[in-house]
């Protein structure tokens, strides 16, 4: 895509607590995590690698000189992509799941008895069909004038369906589940603490007053504590401006294309 | 939705192979299928169900007047709805995924090696997420002319989707992952069995010549004839009138109307 791209100047790396796991986490591993330091795909995957402190090799991508390695592993060299014994995976959720699978100890992610367990499938899924496609079209949308009640319109759709997922909780929690995080907390974890975006670019996501929305906020500052989520989490100021291309619909990302499109997750 | 909504005068039941299947499955279970006879996610759980052996009720349930016990479990009212231990469950991947987890006998329809149950998880993604989403568009796509090129394009994007599925099967087979059926093959079977319909509307799928279509010739031949596929076909008479709606573009359906709107499965 070369150096004119319009995302091409994003800043490079990892920043803050970020900075220092990324740090903790270049010397050479067998499993290997191809990451972006901003991408909240990624940071779902890095969520899970922590929390069941899973070694891993963490390689930066730069999205437009992809090395080598990646795309012989992924043609189309997106991250997040898992090196696993020389072999690749990919899509989030899938991975999220793999290393569930393959590294039980020293906590499981999500219940053992299979009925809770599609449960908890089914809320995952909820935030990658639902949930991520409302919140782009919110940050993406651009009013065609002062009182356009478009945005007011995509503000409630994005706010109806953190609603839902927020009345499916355990009534008690913290986390979506009850007293444990999960991979339902770990999978929403990423889009949730990027809702400042909001404040920044679109006149806020403005959460209702109400006792449901008291169980959201208790799950957030849940999350937001997390050592996991805080140990992935940048300097703001370096989101920012490739937020400001989201939010000026000018970002050249599959995902934002795809919500140009009115299409969800591609 | 009343008596003059477009789409209610569909078929009320099944028919052929299909109409022996269903009563068979009549008597009180304690697992409960809520389903509609022609819909292809109720005979992805099907499948599953019949090929697992696990005793079920078959619940047809006319979406226009839907009984409620359904909407009890289920809001949306939607089919495929699992009912099981008195609870819901819905969304026709993750409902697979808790039968293979609650009824691990007789036989698993995923690998138990953990790289290669994430890689099948995979592929049935990409017939949720890709491949379905292009059926719709080949099949819902409205000519603007005689020598339309747009038909070309959506049934062209529709093969590249079946190559890439076709180019990830096992070489041998017959099945997706080799010798045994397994979710892969049973999550995009009901639309591989519905390729006529673009026969009979759009002019044919037109497969093309060449070594990776006889590869999909082949899964197609294993899976056509496999009993589990053959007991939940109904005659092809009675899919006809369903799928000149999605032909003509007029179905109500929730995924004919988020193909119109350019999104995929909702």
């Amino acid at each position: 895509m070369g150096q004119d791209h319009p995302d091409s100047h994003l800043f490079p790396h990892a920043t803050g607590a970020a900075a220092k796991m990324v740090q903790e986490h270049q010397q050479e591993a067998p499993l290997k995590l191809y990451a972006g330091w901003f991408c909240p795909f990624v940071q779902r995957v890095l969520l899970v690698l922590l929390e069941k402190k899973i070694p891993f090799q963490y390689i930066e991508v730069n999205p437009y000189h992809k090395p080598a390695s990646l795309l012989s592993l992924n043609p189309r060299g997106l991250v997040p992509t898992l090196e696993y014994a020389g072999k690749p995976l990919y899509e989030s959720t899938v991975v999220c799941e793999f290393l569930e699978d393959a590294y039980p100890a020293p906590m499981r992610l999500l219940p053992s008895d299979p009925y809770e367990r599609a449960r908890a499938r089914i809320w995952i899924d909820f935030v990658t069909s639902r949930i991520i496609p409302a919140f782009h079209r919110f940050l993406q949308y651009q009013p065609k004038s002062e009182d356009d009640e478009g945005l007011s319109r995509v503000r409630e759709e994005f706010l109806d369906k953190l609603r839902q997922f927020t009345e499916a909780m355990d009534p008690k929690g913290p986390f979506f589940l009850g007293e444990e995080v999960s991979l339902v907390d770990l999978g929403i974890a990423p889009w949730a603490l990027r809702l400042w975006v909001f404040d920044h670019f679109k006149g806020g996501v403005r959460i209702p007053q109400g006792k449901i929305w008291e169980r959201w906020e208790r799950w957030l500052s849940a999350i937001e504590s997390r050592e996991s989520v805080v140990n992935t989490t940048s300097e703001k100021e370096h989101y920012v401006p490739i937020y400001k291309r989201y939010a000026d619909d000018t970002a050249m990302s599959e995902l934002a294309k795809a919500t140009r499109e009115g299409k969800g997750v591609p």
